[in-house]
This record gives C-alpha cells, structure tokens and sequence, in this order.
C-alpha cells in the first residue's frame, strides 16, 4: 500500500465522523492528541520522542473552538485534494490558499499548527499529504530509484546520473528503491564538502550513498535517510561540522525533534555521528575559531538535554568546553583537497 | 576551444611573465585593473558594469605589496592546479587551503580578494578555475546537456529527467548544449513557485527552460542564464516577489553586479524583468505586507541607481512608494494552484 493512501485514507475517515456526527444532529467535535510540553516524552527505547496519551477534544460547543476546528477541516480538505491532484504545496503556499478563504486565519503560524494538528490526528507526517519544506537538499549514489510521481511512474533513474548530485524534493522522496551497490548512508553537512566527497569518488572507495543535508536536515530528507536505514537495513553515518550546531544537526537526524514528536518516521535512532569531533581540532591541529557566548550557551543547553549523556556527546561537549575551540568540516582542506576522504574518513569509519 | 583552457593560458602566461622577470634579476612585478568605485563604469551600450582603463601596479620592490604579491602567484598556482586535477573547490575551501600555507592570509575576506584579484587579472570568472560557490540553484527543462567533468565526458542527460529539477553544480553549468525545444527562459526566485512551474507543465506549455534561482542567483547561475541567452539565443524573462530585493534580483540577472565587474560573463543584459510588478499587488488583490523601513530605504537606493531610470523600473519603484506594499510570488495562491502559471504568466507572456 501507498503510504499517500493511508495518509488519504484517514482524512476520509475523519470527514465520514464529523458527518455521522452532523446527520446525528450532534455538534461536530474531533479529539486530538496533546501537543504540551508533559505529554512529549523521550522514548529511551526506541531513541527518538513521541506522544504520550493525553488527548485534547476539539467540539463545536465550545464557541473558542469553532474556529480552530473549521481551520482543521478546510485543511485537511486541501489535503485530501492536494493527494488526489497530485500537486504539491509548501507551508507558505497554505498559508496564501488560507487567505482565500475566510476562516480567520491570521498569521502563516496559525496555518502551520493547524497542518501539525493535522499531521498529529492523521498519524502522517505532512510530506503524505503533499505539504513540503522549501529547502532542498541533495543525494548521489549507486542507488536505482523509480518515481511514483505523477508523469514518471514507472521511471527510473540511477542517482549518480548528474554529477552535481540530485535534489531531494517531493519526486524523489516519494520514489521507490530498486538496487543499489552501497552498503552504508554518509550524510554531510556542508555543500563543499559533498561536492569533494562525490569528486574524489568516497562514495565508490566505501560503497556510500552521500546525503547532503544542507545544514539541519529538511524533514523529507530526514525521512529518506530513515527509509534508506530501514528498507534496506543500511547504516547511517553523520558529519557535521565541530560546533554545537553539527552536534545537534547529527541529533536531530538520529532522534528527531521534540516538535516533530508525533511523526516518528522522522527519525533513524540507529545512525551514528562520526565528527568532526571537538577532539579532532587538536589531534588534526586544524584551523579553528574561538566559541562565541552563543556557542557556549548552546552547549550548556545540549549538556542539560538526556539525548546528549551519553558518548560520543557527552565527551565531545566536555571536550568543547576544554578547548573552547569550533571548527569546520572544510578546514581539513588545510592538507589539501583529498585527505578528509582519503585519511580522515578512512581512518573514523574502521 | 574549452573555457577553462583559456584561463589555464592566461595563468601559464602570468607565471612565465613572472619566471622571466626573476631570469632577468629584476624585481617580480604584475599590472593589475583598478577595481575601485572610479574605475566601475556602468556602460550603457553594453548593459553591464564594465572595468575602466585604469591599472595598479604590484611589484616586489615595494615592501607593502610583497604580501600581496605573494598571495596572488600562490592563488594563480592553486588555480592551475585545480584546473589540472580536474577538482572544484570553494571560497571557504581555498581560505582553509591557505591556512596550511604560511602567506599571511588573516581571514576569509583576505583570500576572497586575493582570488577577485586573480580573476581580474587573469580576465575569467573563478569558475573557470574551479572555484564555485556553495549555493545551489536549480534547472528543469526540454534541454539535453552533455557533461564534460571527468568521468562523465560525453555523458548525456535530458534536464527533464528529474521532476525535483537538477542542481546547477560544476558539473551542469561546464556542459555543452546539445539539443532543445525550449524557445524561452523563464527565471523564478522561490522554490515553491519552481515546483508549481515545473508540476503544472509550464515548461511545456511556454515551451519554457525553468530555472529557480534560489533567491539572488549564484554565479554559476547566471552565467548559465547568459550561456543559454547567446548561445541558444534564447529570450529570458525574471519572476521575482513584488519587493525591492526581487527587483534587484532580476536587476543583477540582468546587468551583473558592481562586484563582479571585471567579469562579464555574468551578466545578461537582454534579459527582462516579467513580475511581480507593485502594480499587480492591486490589480489581483494579491495578499501583502507593508512595506518595513528597510525596504523602503532599499528603494531609495534603487531609486538613485541609474539602471533602474527606466520602465518598467522607475513606474513600479514609484508604485511601491504609493501603495507602501510588497507581496510574494506564492500570494496568486489565494486563488488556487494553477492561477498564477494558467492566468498571470499566460497574460504577463502575451
């Protein structure tokens, strides 16, 4: 089954209730899980947040209640469509559709919740109803796909055609595996660094599909990551630059987001984060900069999250406070352009 | 002849003049063109900022301009080497590089300038050595390439083979043309709207090549969007938001920037500005924000810039000014998905 269809199958369903509840002659009301900060839970064992089981009930009773509730409605009616049109939409386009109709809406923050309560009632992250982020990140690998898109069905396309990489927008995220050599993930955090790992063919010498994630992962990349994982049981190895910030890029891939928390197909609890470690500056003795305060501020926040207790994290943000030192990934260049693949990534992959 | 072969001689050349100058026992010097504001005309015949005729010297027999001199030759053979090996690199990438030289480089700003240096001195864009910025646009379109990086020489792909668009990346913006049923260009700034485009087969319908420029173009952009209006001659026209920073978006499409002067290869002077005009915010009563102090003072800026003394310009600078609104390219929204490919762009085309 389509993961689209389950998806549709549930916006459907959730309109056939809210018409029982109408031709009963009751007032239309929904119940929703709570999105509140004591119902986020960090699931220790499968790695990543979800929802505990506190419920909110949205009812036209409630006079406060009829303008979200109808908010929700003509959402997912867009979604319904959206599916069924095979278009695709951004949360900034929803937000100008809203303003064409007049229920209210005041701001695109008010949109944007109301698609996360969306996601929250129908179990589907807001890709299956064919809501993206703009950003665009991108992959190239020994990997066959075939798109399900509309006009490519059936299709395929081998993911080291264009040597700039492929984006990884609606077309590709929605596309179905077909073969592949590679037997692990590399994601990378900065372009450059992508662009030298295709050019001096990493992805050949260690059999990796590439990922760029162009800073933090957009979440259709997040969950191609965690589809590549679990479909076809590949390991997932993540570098980042050395700073709060890739530390917690490397996080957000591995376990997801509190925000994110009621969509866990999100998150690949399994993929591992593999430098450049605060550890490497002096090892490498590579070219580094002075944490600023936001820095450090960062890093007491990351020191204070449980998701960091452990090692790697816990050592590297201890490192970090020691050195009071950041770097980036292309400060390797300093010994030239091929010894990050050739020696660095040789060496902390064994 | 290649593109890069011609930036290679011209840096074979600055290295010879150099040998025989040191043969000769005379101090190494080189002749460079003046890049400061006297010397960046505007020429209006062409329709891009030009150099003038005014050169600095750089010689060795001057204790100030021994760094500097230094640095230039030591980018020069970087640059070579870069073109030898086939390998692209970053402006980030050729600063860590220096770190690992001791040249006295003291920040990123001062290898950046050395490399402009180059680039005015040797007459080619630091693409043509390999140096590319780390953004990334994208392109789809009826238009088969031929690669010519290593590995993929004479490699061939059709830019519709990808629904998500295909980065422009070394790779792509180094192809040959091959073949094409495109009779215009067609420039957008937003992603969202690239998408639209692209699903709603505007590439089709306007026999049109897609390209999302990604906010203000990268380099490698825009000199793809001038290499498909001379060499294909094909028409081009820009989408951008109804704001002054879109104007100016499709302002340095169109005439290069003051910046890059020295090489203009980058500009694209008959190419034109298609909308979001101000005027249109009232003519589809498209939702819009007022406009902030900043974008105000942006268009007096504008305002004063003599490329934008003319219509459609100076009418719809003056039209800001007026109704004191912006709007974004995702506003047609309001009236559904297929509004602003199936009536604006039909209309503003006619």
């Amino acid at each position: 089954m389509k993961k689209e269809s389950k998806a549709r199958k549930s916006i459907v369903g959730l309109a056939l209730e809210i018409l029982e509840q109408v031709e009963n002659r009751q007032p239309p009301s929904l119940e929703l899980p709570l999105r509140t900060v004591d119902n986020i839970i960090f699931d220790e064992r499968k790695g990543h947040y979800v929802l505990g089981p506190k419920k909110a009930v949205r009812t036209s009773r409630n006079v406060k209640h009829l303008k979200p509730l109808t908010q929700l409605i003509w959402v997912a009616s867009l979604a319904r469509k959206l599916i069924d049109e095979d278009k695709t939409s951004t949360l900034r386009d929803v937000f100008y559709m809203a303003e064409g109709v007049d229920l209210g809406f005041e701001d695109q923050s008010e949109s944007d919740r109301i698609i996360t309560e969306l996601e929250s009632v129908v179990g589907s992250p807001r890709e299956d109803f064919n809501i993206y982020p703009e950003e665009r990140s991108a992959i190239f690998a020994d990997l066959t796909i075939e798109y399900t898109v509309k006009g490519y069905e059936g299709r395929r396309i081998n993911l080291t055609s264009h040597p700039d990489g492929l984006m990884i927008g609606p077309a590709l995220a929605t596309s179905r595996f077909v073969k592949t050599s590679a037997d692990k993930v590399l994601c990378i955090e900065k372009g450059a660094m992508f662009t030298r790992f295709v050019e001096e063919k990493a992805w050949k010498k260690y059999n990796a599909i590439l990922i760029h994630t162009a800073g933090q992962a957009p979440r259709a990349t997040r969950r191609l990551i965690r589809r590549l994982n679990v479909e076809l049981d590949l390991p997932v190895y993540i570098f980042t630059d050395a700073d709060p910030w890739g530390l917690h890029i490397a996080q957000v891939i591995i376990s997801g987001s509190a925000n994110a928390a009621h969509v866990p197909e999100l998150a690949t609890p399994k993929a591992r984060w593999m430098g450049v470690y605060a550890s490497d500056i002096e090892e490498y003795k590579l070219p580094s900069t002075k944490l600023l305060d936001v820095d450090i501020k960062r890093l007491n926040e990351l020191k204070k999250d449980k998701r960091y207790a452990k090692d790697p994290w816990k050592r590297e943000i201890n490192r970090f406070f020691e050195i009071k030192r950041k770097a980036e990934q292309e400060a390797f260049s300093k010994y030239g352009l091929s010894f990050m693949v050739d020696v660095y990534l040789k060496k902390r992959l064994a």
